[in-house]
């Protein structure tokens, strides 16, 4: 397991020799904790130019083992800075400088001005580059071992809300739901939730990232969740759309057909090569036909992983096409201001075709049920 | 209410033109809530060359009108960017552009290298300087609403410890602990927990930032807990340790008592002209004196407000003097790896010895209870 990390250096070390510039600091701690097994807060990761044994994590405390933020690499040199709480980007760069490194690339979408700057004080010497988004990019393809993550991550989901669907929810507010899901998610062996859980019912229904008030569930409301679990880091995610009480009304009924029928496309765009805007425009163009194209969200979905929202984004703008093995949401929905709507989002892996197409993680049914 | 807002950005603007810049970006979300009243996700508050008329908050979508985002001075301008998702820091470098400002500060310590570099290529005339802590440093002094805030904040988990207290312990995991600790929080009328609640059982009790695991509480272990509401955007903090069963061995009353001690000499440091690293002395030295000086925490305690960690740092460099109406955290402790420890840590707010000295808001005893 360990030789995992070993060799996400390397080829994140290759793409850096060929963009001129050996040495890399990486401080977003998901990219951290992709490269390095661990994420120790604070803790930055210095790629050597020599090699793997030049590879060192320079953590601002001695890190506590708490197994929430990974399990480190034991082949990592890993250093605790000599002064208490000091910055350990600061020691990382003036290692690079003292080995000999006369450039290094960093996180520029990350670091402040503030500590770059302070990094061009202590290692003068030193030019700094941009790494851009090259660990993110390399995290984007999934190998099985985070793939089966993943799926435990779905499974738990799928548990925790499964659960709550047999429980009586008139009554009930959309915070204590909310924090019940958050419960059963931990219960189910979850790290801890993925993300603030969404629950939205009535006029709130089908609001993205909508945050859990005091409403109370009534009969004839729309009911909008959205909620995952992080397990061993990976983060998955799944969102709903249920009606309480026993006939949905027909404009219900017609909205969530409409959506339904929009994800369903989305879903079903998921393949090897196909564009990141044209997975987004299979969704979106039906809801916009429908007359909804007004309040859309900027995407209808995003990469999954060691973060909840990662590359790649499904929106109309994006560049780039898919690969097999990486792991998406789809996750249109439409919001009727007053009256409430419908949102329902999956998490999937892409697969060849021959493969069986997009493997569903989020099996809970997307029949409309009535609670 | 509303007015409020206005001073604070006025005080800031004085603040700003005296530095040579009569506009200003803010973009850390606490510092925005501060002078906005409110702080949808992703807003960055543009204050104007001016006057207030000038000033303007911009947003990367329609802001949700989430309570738990704050509420909006109304007087203030808003502007939700053309383009969905665009930076809303590049339409206030523009802004500020055309309206002739020849000088921007900018939060440093915030801003990415990637966004600063943004803003410098749209609006190329524009000199960009720091800000540095300016909004920070203001934030320091409460007015007596915000005291009020925490004031509710401190009862809220006040309350929610001392149900927690009356359980049965014995047998439940950590973890549950700190679930069933966050449901109470917001049963009291808490936004949300202020961070997230460490609860440290056996071994493990006494460690700073305990992440909650699944160990169950067992007869004769020390139980550290340390929380804190989040009412209204302020944020407090509460720590206690009790020992589980009916008699305390020795060693943990010892502990206990000098920890207790050492906390006490820290609360009753903290007065108008104070060092911050005389308060922190006043604690440490005792714990050092002692022999635990080796494992201590980098700092004694810390302000609270709209964030649970701010300005002041009461801690040994710490250069700076405390004022009446800073609210700050006095949270010494000694951890003993395989054995456990004690963590005692209250919220005050310091004030005149005239007006009583510090003015403790979080009042649940500090006795060492058995339970």
């Amino acid at each position: 397991m360990s030789e995992v990390f070993a060799v996400r250096r390397s080829r994140l070390r290759d793409r850096c020799v060929a963009a001129g510039s050996a040495a890399a600091l990486i401080s977003r701690p998901a990219n951290v904790r992709y490269l390095a097994g661990g994420a120790p807060p604070g803790a930055v990761l210095l790629l050597g130019p020599v090699g793997d044994s030049a590879d060192e994590l320079l953590c601002p405390t001695s890190p506590n083992g708490d197994p929430v933020d990974g399990r480190l690499d034991e082949q990592l040199r890993l250093t605790v800075v000599p002064v208490h709480g000091d910055d350990p980007a600061v020691a990382a760069a003036e290692s690079a400088s003292g080995s000999g490194a006369d450039a290094l690339a960093v996180e520029e979408n990350h670091l402040t001005v503030a500590r770059h700057r302070t990094l061009r004080t202590v290692a003068p010497g030193l030019r700094l580059t941009d790494l851009g988004g090259a660990v993110e990019q390399q995290r984007m393809v999934k190998d099985e071992d985070e793939i089966a993550c993943l799926r435990i991550a779905a499974e738990i989901t799928d548990q925790a809300l499964g659960e709550l669907l047999e429980s009586i929810l008139v009554g009930r507010t959309e915070r204590h739901l909310a924090l019940e899901l958050e419960r059963r998610l931990v219960d189910h062996g979850a790290d801890g939730p993925a993300f603030p859980t969404s629950v939205a019912t009535g006029p709130n229904a089908g609001r993205r990232r909508h945050r859990p008030s005091d409403r109370r569930v009534e009969e004839g409301d729309f009911l909008s969740v959205c909620l995952g679990a992080n397990y061993r880091g990976y983060r998955c995610e799944i969102g709903r759309t249920f009606v309480i009480g026993t006939t949905p009304a027909d404009w219900q009924i017609d909205l969530y057909d409409l959506v339904f029928t929009a994800q369903r496309a989305g879903r079903e765009a998921l393949l090897p090569g196909a564009g990141y805007r044209d997975v987004d425009r299979a969704a979106r163009h039906l809801l916009d036909s429908a007359g909804y194209g007004e309040g859309l969200a900027p995407l209808t979905g995003h990469g999954v992983g060691l973060e909840i929202d990662e590359d790649p984004q499904l929106a109309p703008a994006a560049m780039g096409k898919l690969d097999a093995c990486v792991p998406v949401t789809v996750e249109p929905g439409v919001h009727l201001p007053g009256r409430g709507g419908v949102r329902i989002d999956d998490t999937l892996v892409v697969r060849q075709e021959a493969d069986g197409g997009p493997e569903l993680l989020t099996i809970t049914t997307k029949e409309l049920l009535a609670l």
